[in-house]
């Protein structure tokens, strides 16, 4: 069985030549420590722990799972060892603030790491995963005092950390939750209530879990502006800011999932546990947001790794499982089948899964790049230029990576024919762990109906407008090119499209709100498909600059385009033609017709 | 939770609305026997069983699955009862020949009973539905002795059968099979290999299990045209014709599987086992077909049935679950929130597994006539035509229904958001039981091979005719439809389009045969989903023929219809724009270009 190969050269590639890091980190001014001979050894060292440690542990903890003993919960074997390694490597404070104790590296590296750890084994890495999101929400939102009493903690790696939105009853329409926050006369709150689907609620890898909370307050209004934003740690810091008495919270149960069994997801009961109030009262949602923006590009990441780790799987089975012969006629007539790669079918799913996993790559790389500039540029048109793009592109990146991810997963399961399906060959596990990806950090439904809803339809398309422009003026500087042209000129039609679908869209929604529901998932796929072919018409751009050279990388780049070009972009055909029909056809069902 | 209803009214429109059965059975003969009373009786008979037997172990057999001990197979808690029952009914016999005890009824019966039980519980029905294709391959090959012995046995139940095909090194590509036949003295043969993936191979419910096996005799041909089909039981029959001494076969361990838990999938090891020949040496190939012809249309049943069990559950949940409001404003102000299926894209997401699970339904049921007809009438072209569509529809069939009923299990369990994700809805179980269906029986590669390579080219195109020439017909016949002449039109388009894609590939592939494996896929897509577009606009004739009828049933079949054209139907786009395109770029990556 293979085992998850970090792909290096190719996180190179789009890191180097495809986004031109070296300039980005100049531009910011943190290429002093973020030069390209870090960053690769920063990765390399990074492969060696994610390939040697986390990988062989991705099936241990999906056969073992977490186990709940009276509140109690034992994390599978070897996870907590390999978390200690990761804590004592100083992985955790990479890309945090230095005034915490953080090594004050940018995001996009976090990011890059991230990735390795998620396709060495995504059950780990969302211990570690959940944890940045808390700690950029203190970041952003604590008090100095809670910052230097959790997030010291969090980046140091000893404490983790939680997000604790999900009620049983509330889950996308978070205007209905429950859980309330009494005042207390020493400052603090007594919060109550039982949140759900809770990842890494509770386990046994660090000595304190800190859980960021939402819940209301006893004055509150009613709705989603009446919710607040609590720290509320398992353990009370003492006065020398370790981990001191239990408060009053406790995993009530575990909840048998799918996949990702090795992490472990819990009910939490909170009863009158003692937290703190962060950011102002009734603007938790607010302040959350920075969470879950992170949660969603996590997630997007989620998808590319599935890919990544069935593409190589995949891969390494069909160039040794020999099998029928090529039908041009035997490959190997030495041997008594050809193996599998020589059919055409089989060279489809596996592009197609490269497809996915590389421009996913290069859609996530550039999102963190974004990132970086939200954070830490000085210039304030390119911030906001990075802000508006980010808000854009995070639905789809999240949605359309993780349906990708989720369609590789099945693609790289169905190379293997019926073994695919049995527990040893790990591709059957990929799928399980690959399928809550669509599911969790808002649905490809919610993704979509932020995307035209809100992201598009509310700024008159001025969002779309700043990425199709981009396209444009790619396309317009890239047509004469010979060999591309005709790549380019595709996208430069459907670019156009995507405009005009936003349009159409708009038009039908003035005389009835619910077709950007009708249209919004079938709209998020076609842009997807859109966003991906302009990175890959990039890659084959910069490999095209290189052509001669001796790496083959190069000449993968501009085939894998063309491929993808001529094999998965024509699909948004069928979801132009979907999303332009709209609701009509599903607005007059009734009930007894369903 | 909701548990599984038969649609018995669906069916019933299908049967006799659509595909008009009475008149079927009247030209055939067999109308006294299957009445429209008689079949109704029946429907509601097996419907009793499925809902209230089966129905509610299937949750039990996933989480039970198999336990092997020393080689005997226990399967899970209620299975074996609810097989006593089965028996006791007479389930077994009902489309069997009535000389060994059957009931006479025909095949098409048998597969209305068979989607209700795979419905209902897919891992239990494989018990039985094993059985089937065993028996017929005895009817059809067997020696009158071997009937006599064996036949009667399955048809009454109290044995069952099984199917050994696949080798550790050979799944599609049985011309590698290894597993040895050994001439004896007696007549009989010593069979001695090890066969994998055997669906049923050991277990608890019935007194002994007969299995056909695939194997070489000593003087065979090598590849496919040396391979013999033997009948192999556990228990020797003795002089009485009851279940004797041990054959020398054992099961050697279960396979750990994504799904389908309640059934035992077995390692078979042939240790010298007493067998006998089935049809003539070296023919046992030829005579398999028969066994997995059957087993390929009881696999598309699968499809529809994992549709229709998703599609359930996710309608009940999409009325009771209330969360958000309708984008148009509040549906039902006086509680908290909408219940989901205000929302147009969930309804898309219930409309896309309704569209498949009924119109798998047609096409299914549709096939089951054919059998019919293939079988039992005596109008040579009648027959000849059956066996062609037959030969034609049946990948077709087996491998659109399929990923399409893994696409709407997981559409199902989207519906749910993260709850879907959680056991205990059974969401996650449908998508992991439907998994298989793509893989066994010819993965979908394999399907879209024979649908492109054997039966349309190799014909010169002349099977895609026969079913070309029945949908243009159709068309032309309706073309004046005011109200549904939209849809017949560009069924009409899509039917053209059809036949100029398969000369179109086949006109690259007379330059180079891999581009039949590069198109095939894509190609079998595109005709699935004109297939179920043809059946869709004559379910809506059907219904308008009804119009202000209270029965909701037909302008839901209208409506469907309707959804099916605008939203569903655009796919076939992208299909054709990646057939079209081939496999030029595909064929020259290099291996380290992957």
């Amino acid at each position: 069985m293979t085992d998850y190969k970090a792909p290096l050269r190719d996180m190179e590639f789009t890191l180097f030549e495809l986004l031109k890091f070296e300039q980005h980190y100049d531009a910011l001014g943190v290429s002093e420590d973020a030069s390209p001979d870090v960053v690769r050894a920063i990765l390399e060292e990074s492969a060696k722990f994610c390939e040697g440690v986390l990988a062989p542990l991705n099936a241990v903890g999906d056969r073992e799972g977490c186990q709940w003993d009276n509140g109690e919960v034992r994390t599978p074997a070897g996870f907590k060892e390999a978390y200690q390694q990761y804590v004592e490597a100083g992985w955790p404070s990479m890309s945090h603030a230095p005034e915490y104790g953080g090594q004050g590296l940018p995001e996009s590296l976090g990011t890059v790491i991230s990735e390795m750890i998620g396709t060495a084994n995504w059950s780990w890495g969302m211990y570690p995963g959940l944890s940045h999101g808390a700690m950029k929400t203190l970041e952003l939102h604590g008090t100095d005092e809670q910052r230097q009493c959790y997030l010291t903690k969090l980046i140091e790696g000893s404490w983790t950390g939680t997000m604790c939105l999900t009620e049983p009853h509330c889950g996308t329409d978070l205007g209905m939750l429950r859980t309330k926050a009494e005042p207390q006369d020493d400052g603090s709150y007594a919060i109550t209530g039982t949140k759900i689907f809770i990842s890494a609620g509770e386990h046994d890898l660090s000595d304190n879990i800190v859980h960021i909370v939402l819940a209301r307050l006893p004055d509150a209004p009613a709705g989603t502006k009446g919710i607040s934003l609590f720290v509320v740690p398992k353990f009370l810091p003492n006065d020398s800011g370790e981990a001191g008495e239990r408060n009053t919270l406790a995993c009530g149960s575990l909840e048998h999932k799918m996949g990702i069994h090795g992490n472990a997801t819990c009910v939490m009961n909170f009863d009158a546990a003692k937290g703190w109030l962060i950011g102002p009262p009734n603007r938790g949602l607010n302040c959350m947001f920075t969470f879950m923006n992170t949660a969603r590009l996590g997630t997007a990441l989620q998808g590319l790794s599935h890919a990544e780790l069935g593409y190589q799987k995949s891969l390494a089975y069909a160039k040794d499982r020999v099998q029928g012969r090529a039908l041009s006629g035997p490959a190997q007539p030495d041997s008594a089948a050809d193996p599998i790669i020589v059919h055409q079918d089989v060279r489809r799913m596996l592009l197609t899964q490269k497809a996915f996993a590389e421009g996913g790559r290069m859609l996530s790389y550039y999102l963190a790049q974004l990132v970086d500039i939200e954070h830490l540029s000085e210039d304030e048109d390119a911030k906001r230029e990075a802000s508006d793009l980010l808000a854009l592109l995070t639905p789809i990146a999240k949605a359309f990576l993780t349906e990708t991810g989720f369609e590789s997963a099945n693609l790289g399961l169905q190379c293997f024919g019926g073994h695919g399906y049995i527990q040893e060959w790990g591709m059957e596990q990929n799928v399980r762990d690959a399928r809550i990806s669509t599911l969790y950090e808002g649905t490809t439904g919610i993704q979509a109906l932020d995307l035209l809803g809100r992201k598009i339809l509310m700024t008159q398309g001025e969002l779309l407008k700043r990425f199709t422009k981009q396209i444009h003026v790619f396309c317009k500087e890239n047509a004469e090119n010979e060999a591309l042209g005709d790549m380019i000129q595709q996208l430069n039609t459907l670019n156009k499209e995507w405009g005009e679908l936003a349009m159409h869209v708009g038009l039908l929604a003035m005389e009835n709100p619910d077709e950007v529901s009708g249209a919004a998932v079938d709209f998020l796929m076609y842009s997807g498909y859109v966003t991906l072919a302009f990175f890959w018409a990039k890659a084959a751009l910069v490999a095209q600059a290189n052509e001669g050279s001796d790496d083959p990388v190069y000449r993968a780049k501009i085939k894998t385009a063309r491929f993808y070009f001529a094999r998965v972009l024509p699909r948004t055909q069928g979801h132009r033609e979907a999303a332009r029909a709209g609701g009509a056809s599903m607005a007059d069902f009734s009930l007894d017709e369903f």
